[in-house]
């Protein structure tokens, strides 16, 4: 992906409020491409996408500048693209093939055009390494006290049922695509080496710690999750999936509860460090079950197996484990610088 | 609509914050109705809707407190409605019947759940009464310094082209559907009325501003627009159609500009304020052009007629008038309360 580094430059260009609502519009629209299946893309009351299927899958995030993300750790076009990529994969999650995206920003009227130009930036190029064909068919743009991004992602199941979470049947196969705990491991980073002596993120020692940690500051700051293993996984036959945003711990419970069944993890295949396997979260990767003896397609790897306990129960080698994960409310402060 | 009166009452419950994000969903999700599309409604990766048309409708919106609504005047029932409202007739004015809603919602942690919970029952009075059969099939919750609403609303064509804002032909009728400034008025009493000393929303104040003036100051706050219009004007034969929430001047001329024609309006059905009915935004009513000749359909009424003009000319009785409307940045000053 073309990612400029953050700088700290000084200011370039006109603010949003300067400009106003159909001026900045007009310079964000052309960075973006409706896609493959917008029937018709921006510009009137609403935008019309293809679905041949009869149904369209659906999933919406709203991603605030606090708790969600920092301008002093994230460049715009890492906003763009982690946007598109976390709701990408909720779509993948459910076995289908993304199509498009609605976008609604709302901002500062202090905020440089150049900052909203960066993450369309990132939301195409998110896009066309991610789901290429799917595209931004539609959005809004409004005036916030504060940077936050709403997004609604779509795909299309192609003829097929929807994964759900509450599939898995004892005997199934666990299995995972994706990074694990990388994604927490380049939050703790930053929190301990791109602050200030307040605690505050800080843009000049970010600059230190994506040089020293250039991969795990990637994993947080623009994941890039296995979506096309979504549709992979339904045509393997997978009987359960979701996106593991919230730790893999905290995730496989929701699957184990919603399916009526334990989960045994495989201790030695949570990798070295099986903790921060279970617990670090934002990783996006796809957690699935497969039928007992079905051959698991790659990317994903098998991690263990369904087992017949109280429903919800996790398991690591046999043994009971706590669960662990990520909640919007205890885990933030209430700072929003 | 059961709209509980805003009260001070002193707090009476917990908040987001106390209560967490799983705990405040099971308080709010059975108060939504997923609608009669919803093939699979909240509690997976993703939602799965009908679209029996082969296409869907889409358009989103994104409310911020302070720019958008202020809780001083506003109830929480109130925001929710507006909001289904809103997204509505953009669904609408497409010529599409709504089918559901997705709604992201950004709260402070200091938040009571109560709020919420009217918000979510103002969604729910909002589609029984606007848009029967159309129902919320999924969403997000977040941590936010201040409480926003992100809202994505799907339509269904059956089988219909979308009424697009370019169709308009030199020679067709210009009807509307709808308040014309009342919205405005309503906005202008808060403003005067309901306001303390130094010009914050004040709670106390706007009881008196709803007892002298209820209509005007619910259709600012709880507004009704015409969303079944939107169905019966496309089986009409309506050329163009847009919502409009910017003005009737400023949305008339974003038909005449993309249908490259001019609209006269008749200054006499404009009511008696033609300079309120073409400046006042906000009132969510319908404007449409019909074809020459074609029985114009109840609630529209005849305004006007298209004419052959420089692109988005507009006059009222043959006389050029300037554009008036509302843009995000230019009308908003800045504070958060």
């Amino acid at each position: 992906m073309e990612d400029p580094a953050p700088t700290d430059a000084p200011r370039t260009g006109p603010t949003v409020g300067e400009l106003g609502e159909s001026a900045v519009l007009a310079r964000i629209l052309p960075r973006l491409h409706p896609g493959d299946a917008a029937i018709l893309g921006a510009g009137d009351d609403a935008a019309v996408v293809a679905a041949a299927d009869g149904r369209f899958v659906v999933t919406t995030d709203l991603m605030v500048h606090g708790p969600d993300f920092r301008l002093a750790w994230s460049t715009p076009f890492e906003l763009g693209w982690k946007a598109a990529a976390t709701n990408l994969t909720d779509v993948a999650a459910m076995g289908a093939r993304p199509t498009a995206l609605v976008v609604a920003i709302a901002a500062p009227p202090t905020t440089e055009v150049s900052v909203l130009e960066g993450i369309a930036d990132g939301f195409r190029e998110g896009l066309a390494a991610l789901a290429p064909g799917a595209g931004v068919v539609g959005g809004d743009l409004s005036a916030s006290p504060v940077l936050m991004i709403a997004v609604t992602a779509f795909g299309d199941l192609d003829g097929r049922a929807p994964v759900l979470r509450s599939g898995a049947r004892v005997g199934d196969v666990v299995a995972h695509a994706g990074a694990r705990g990388a994604a927490a491991q380049g939050l703790a980073l930053l929190f301990a080496e791109a602050t200030d002596a307040s605690g505050e993120p800080d843009r000049l020692a970010t600059r230190g710690v994506r040089e020293r940690h250039p991969q795990l500051v990637r994993a947080q700051l623009a994941p890039e999750p296995p979506v096309s293993a979504g549709v992979v996984a339904a045509l393997a036959g997978a009987t359960s999936m979701l996106d593991v945003s919230d730790g893999l711990a905290r995730d496989a419970r929701r699957i184990a509860e919603a399916s009526g069944v334990g989960l045994d993890f495989d201790g030695a295949a949570l990798g070295p460090d099986p903790r921060l396997a279970l617990a670090g979260a934002e990783d996006h990767g796809l957690l699935a079950t497969f039928p007992r003896g079905s051959a698991v397609p790659a990317p994903f790897e098998v991690i263990g197996r369904v087992i017949e306990a109280a429903p919800g129960e996790l398991r690591v080698d046999g043994r009971d484990v706590g669960s662990d994960g990520w909640d919007p409310y205890s885990g933030w402060d209430g700072r929003a610088g």
